[in-house]
């Protein structure tokens, strides 16, 4: 039995008619000769709508009561894609979370999956149905609470249930053709991948890519899940994630990623100690400022400059939170620079090819565009740039690294 | 521990500013002392959106699909009213029909209750909380199905938690402020009852007086569940419905029901065999005509002439049901006659009083309101008259069994 799983996210079953699109997708995998279940979000806005009921009742609603209220849009999707199958001559089963024994930690609003019962999907698939499953949801065994499983929810359910019924494939459908080069709205050369690795995904999600949930792809990689991503409103393939790209390794870098309203603090003349740093970022994360970039200096005097980067939106927060803490940091001053963007490569072939980020640097200097700060990892290199020299470095990055497309890739 | 149940309907929950109200009147109950299980519906018209949302997609979407499209309803609103509560201080959980352990037969749209395990609701009221419970869903056991009720299914959730949790009363929160003896919004006179008994409120309820489903009144007979029908936005006692009606029970007559939109037929010349009859209503019957009031009347030569009451909107249908099968009824002709209504008293002191059924013909005879048809049961008379004589016949019935109110009294 080769089961196919297919997750579509709320923009594809946004409609009646998008409903009866992903029926009609899901028949052609079926009449393919795949046992398939199928994984949906809620519809559209419907998430936001019941958040907004929520908030107009408590400013800060019980987690529990939260994912009892927010569980029902994707019940309503699973219902009626169900239905959209049975009126096209298809059997068809929907399933909640608990029905389709997707057990999860007892953590509300962000639950992580613990192990999935697979008896009844797989009893009903044997049956020759089609199963489709609400994504985003579970339920705490023995207790019979139902959680969600937080952002990015529906493509971890749909992956873990890939992995639970050792499926061919993850389908995660979206409403982009695919992994790409770079943001296609913004770089004409982009192009789209045809595969990239877990780990790249891992790095491009995190920086900002947001086809796929980093947690769904981590998931993946734990498991070994073939994922492929791909537009539900097109026929053309997507883009495979896999543990080994076998086509196009010959490329060092894959992908860039780059984003802008970054901002650099440095906190300055601090006492070089053991505790110095672990207090410093302690006191930001407990005020909930998300760091990036982190670089430290020591002085020749041996006090120390600690910088980092942070969004800019953020920077009054963590000027204040240094400020009311002067004492026990013991700083001699604070300088702030704005308007910075973050350019980063990724690609798990830099690894065995240590000029990588030296070419990075000497493209980024050539256009006379200045590194504030730099960030690397075993595939990624990231730097720090003045935000009006963003789109320029990436351009320069795409053209030097060769992931120009030679001829126009679709992206919706 | 004295538990009480209390029902709010869909108008009861209809939105936001209406859910914070009924949480006060939750609350009320609790500082009086009481473990209060909620019923509630789904908002306002949230059941009929999904409704037209499932015929978007198909003409006769399968049962089950569409309870687990439905079931949605009443899990918004108990996550709704639990922050409610929550926000105003108090503790509070939602359950789902399958968590409050609401076990159905396996039948989708229309499912009655086979048994409730109430171990989970007793450990939260012991725990001090407050048990918000969706109506109108069930779980089949054992096949972990989501299963609705059918019309007036909260009323029935809320009847059967009361009988298996020993409740002392079950409120049934509704629009108006109780039983009345007519529908106030018709005839001036009309008197709130202070209480009724379970047979009594059946008749009414089949008679179309619909604060309460007829299942609903069932279910609290049969397990001596004592029901209180009042209003959700004001404070005044309602109606208690029980078996022994100790206050008002020198009353013969307690309630008049109405309605207009009736049409009497009468086949003619009809063979007077064994099966006759049951020909007749079986082919009715399997072509979905409902049939009121019967009589049959035997003539002098052997032949029967039988005569029914339909709602006018039918006609056209018996008529086509009767001539296609002239052949096989073998009558002679059909006559019908319109514009008529059905005017019914209701009161079970009428078993000892024999008198009734002749006090009411007179009066209406006085009138000079000609009866057309008689149906009676041990608790009820049914007349059949022209409809323009309805509102005349109901003020002087009322008039004649002195139902009036002394004083208005409230309607909403």
């Amino acid at each position: 039995m080769a089961v196919m799983v297919q997750k579509f996210g709320g923009t594809s079953v946004g409609s009646v008619e998008r409903i009866q699109n992903v029926a009609n997708r899901v028949i052609q995998t079926v009449e393919e000769g795949h046992s398939v279940v199928v994984v949906v979000s809620a519809m559209g806005k419907t998430t936001d709508t019941l958040v907004r009921l929520a908030g107009e009742i408590s400013q800060k609603p019980s987690q529990r009561e939260m994912d009892m209220l927010l569980s029902t849009g994707e019940q309503v999707t699973i219902a009626l894609l169900s239905m959209a199958l049975q009126e096209k001559g298809y059997e068809a089963v929907s399933l909640t979370g608990w029905q389709a024994g997707i057990e999860t930690e007892k953590v509300f609003g962000n639950a992580r999956i613990r192990n999935i019962h697979t008896d009844r999907i797989c009893r009903l698939l044997e049956e020759g149905k089609i199963v489709i499953v609400a994504g985003f949801q579970g339920v705490v065994s023995g207790a019979d609470e139902i959680t969600t499983l937080g952002r990015g929810g529906s493509d971890t359910t749909a992956v873990a249930l890939a992995a639970a019924l050792k499926a061919e494939k993850c389908d995660i459908f979206t409403d982009v053709t695919g992994v790409f080069t770079t943001d296609p709205r913004v770089i004409d050369g982009a192009r789209k991948l045809e595969s990239i690795s877990y780990d790249e995904m891992l790095e491009m999600a995190n920086l900002g890519a947001g086809v796929l949930h980093p947690r769904a792809v981590e998931f993946a990689k734990n498991y070994g899940v073939k994922l492929e991503v791909r537009s539900s409103l097109s026929m053309e393939s997507g883009t495979i994630v896999e543990e080994e790209c076998t086509v196009e390794n010959q490329l060092v870098v894959r992908g860039l990623a780059f984003e802008g309203n970054v901002t650099k603090v440095t906190v300055e003349g601090l006492q070089n100690e053991l505790t110095t740093l672990s207090h410093l970022f302690t006191m930001l994360a407990e005020n909930g400022i998300n760091v990036d970039i982190i670089i430290q200096n020591v002085n020749e005097n041996e006090s120390m400059n600690i910088s980092f980067s942070i969004d800019s939106n953020v920077l009054d927060d963590t000027i204040s939170v240094l400020e009311t803490n002067r004492h026990r940091l013991g700083y001699e001053s604070i300088v702030h620079e704005d308007q910075l963007a973050k350019v980063s490569i990724v690609g798990s072939g830099m690894i065995s090819n240590p000029g990588v980020a030296a070419k990075m640097f000497k493209s980024l200097a050539d256009q006379g565009i200045m590194i504030k700060m730099v960030s690397t990892s075993e595939i990624k290199v990231s730097t720090i740039v003045d935000q009006e020299f963003m789109i320029k470095a990436i351009e320069t990055l795409h053209d030097v690294f060769e992931l120009d497309a030679r001829e126009p890739v679709a992206y919706k």
